[in-house]
């Protein structure tokens, strides 16, 4: 089976595929949960399954520092390693290096530093980084790029953006073109739309599976990320996938399928099922709260996930106060939900050309407060 | 329907039976996995059905404090709240309030401490003990009883047993009859068979719906455990079951059945769950050790649990490295399947006649040590 994208329908800039895969089809718009150290914390991987999720992403940085990328191999690969059949893609590690190591060192071979874990050294680049996403058994590697910090002025974002597209030219020679296999590139080039165009462009002449927009969702503010979206975009080839790395908020979502993304990966919604933050289509809510302790509601009265079916908000509010892990696994649970559904919502929406009219009904929605207390 | 006792098989003193209660049906012997505040750490409660789980443990202790009976019977009782619907014993609090409160003040009428969550002054008499798990909407409510320390002299034990027993009268009287709910009372009289005797008469007299022994796995080693239980079954009566309080190790098990004990409670396979430790056919195994973490073997390669199905040992070495919710979940779930598996094995080799055999096969492989390092 070859690996690729299929348009179905256009809605505006919005457009609803699939992306087919060693391990399956991805129906897009899609949202990748984040499954770090080969586990999406608190969940089984039928649990995500059940959710709607069809992909994982998974991150190379701490996979390689454990258990290790040949370690893994060993035992069959990521997908018989954390029991998840479906497709994963796998990030390049560049910017866990950046946030989480120490002691970095960035040359224009790759970057050396230190584990977070036990202080060891290590070393990145296009070429290991590659061989470390097959190792892994990745359906969709990402190029290995370098993760420039916001804010950057134009030229530091120029030479940071023109280091990682070198590097793109690197990561597609060492990639080892497989059926059902891709690689994707990563446009670079911070707020500043001529580096997107020409880092679009660089990329394009490389040529790679689908096209990744980093380098967002770093502190720059929806509006702003949103512009970058609107002059990046345009660039890109129509009959690849486009995947908006590390977002984000569900109205980011919405926004960034407007805007003709395909693909989303996040933390929040499983990390926020850590901190008792739950999203509802009435927007967040935080059930350690006290107004929670009695309420026999579910989180969000209108969900049918497991979690809504079985609990209250008070059994979920006791959990929390007695430090259960029960509690995080049913609040991930629900928003892992509530993300898929909204993906769906928003599929099902531009199939029937009507995501203007969601979008505007998920707005009014989701900032509309949480139902009143009892 | 009535609660109620009646024994299928007998094997030497070993009983295969049934209880009968207002949300089900158990097998005896039965193994009560603990579900100290409303949950049974890291499981859904239909995985614990899965592993074979009849009935569960909570504790009156943790659940006056949090989040409070009256809350749980607000919310629909204890079964709506956790959403567990077959049946539930509660402990009477005396133990915890031993254990894990301070400054605690016993009287004739009843103690008073303070809660180790929140510092707050709290009581418990027989009357509010039976309270509370009529609240919880226990299926099996515990007379409260004064937990004897031990080592205890003669005369303290006896003191202490003849105060329980004036509260099992009391608890006796406060106890709401109702069709399917039982009430047991608990024998102490620590490791003095003259005072188990007349703790078990006392109690005999009284009129219980089910016996628990109480005050043994405190300390005394499985060789004392055992003579008390050799004194202390023959007093009760045989139409009744025997709940063997906090106990135990498989060993433990084995040979508490062997000597008529039909329920037993343990938070060791739980907790073991979430300090590393399986337990296997052949013993347990810290999963936590280096020598597994490149092993793609389960954790018990003759177990048909889902963690053995589909995880590795070297996965959940990783996962616990990693210090992911996901080990101790998966542990956790494997050692109550092994739990239920064992009381299972016992069950049946009661119907054939043949524990005496299952014993000795049991220790055999239990004490034969780990698979061979791969
Ligand atoms: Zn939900
Ligand atoms: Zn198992």
């Amino acid at each position: 089976m070859k690996f690729g994208y299929e348009k179905l329908k256009q809605d505006g800039a919005a457009r609803r595929g699939t992306i087919t895969t060693a391990h399956g089809t991805i129906d897009t718009p899609a949202f990748m949960p984040v499954g770090t150290a080969a586990t999406v914390k608190g969940m089984l991987p039928e649990q995500v399954a059940e959710t709607g999720a069809q992909i994982l992403l998974g991150n190379t940085y701490h996979l390689m520092l454990r258990p290790g990328a040949e370690r893994v191999a060993e035992l069959g690969g990521l997908h018989t390693f954390m029991n998840w059949d479906k497709p994963i893609l796998t990030d390049s590690g560049g910017y866990q290096v950046m946030s989480l190591s120490k002691l970095r060192k960035i040359t224009e071979e790759g970057v050396t530093f230190q584990s977070h874990v036990d202080g060891s050294r290590q070393h990145l680049s296009p070429e290991r980084s590659i061989e470390i996403q097959h190792l892994l058994d990745a359906d969709i590697t990402m190029a290995f790029d370098e993760c420039t910090p916001f804010p950057a002025d134009e030229e530091t974002a120029a030479e940071s953006m023109r280091l990682s597209m070198r590097w793109a030219v690197r990561s597609k020679e060492a990639f080892q073109q497989r059926d059902g296999y891709g690689l994707f590139g990563i446009v670079q080039g911070s707020i500043y739309p001529e580096l997107r165009e020409e880092s679009a462009e660089a990329l394009k002449e490389i040529g790679f599976d689908g096209y990744a927009i980093g380098g967002l969702a770093v502190g720059e503010g929806q509006e702003l990320m949103f512009q970058t979206l609107e002059k990046t975009i345009p660039h890109l080839p129509e009959d690849r996938p486009r995947y908006l790395m590390g977002v984000g908020k569900p109205p980011d979502l919405v926004g960034a399928v407007m805007r003709g993304v395909d693909m989303f990966d996040c933390v929040l919604p499983t990390r926020s099922g850590r901190t008792a933050q739950a999203f509802t289509r009435r927007g967040t809510i935080n059930l350690m709260n006290a107004r929670h302790a009695a309420d026999p509601r579910p989180i969000d009265p209108d969900c049918q996930c497991y979690a809504c079916r079985n609990y209250s908000r008070a059994y979920i509010n006791h959990l929390l106060k007695c430090q259960e892990m029960l509690g995080p696994m049913l609040i991930t649970r629900h928003n892992l939900h509530y993300y898929q559904e909204l993906m769906a919502g928003m599929r099902s929406a531009i199939e029937q050309g009507a995501l203007q009219q969601f979008a505007v009904n998920f707005e009014a929605q989701y900032t509309g407060g949480d139902i009143p207390e009892i």
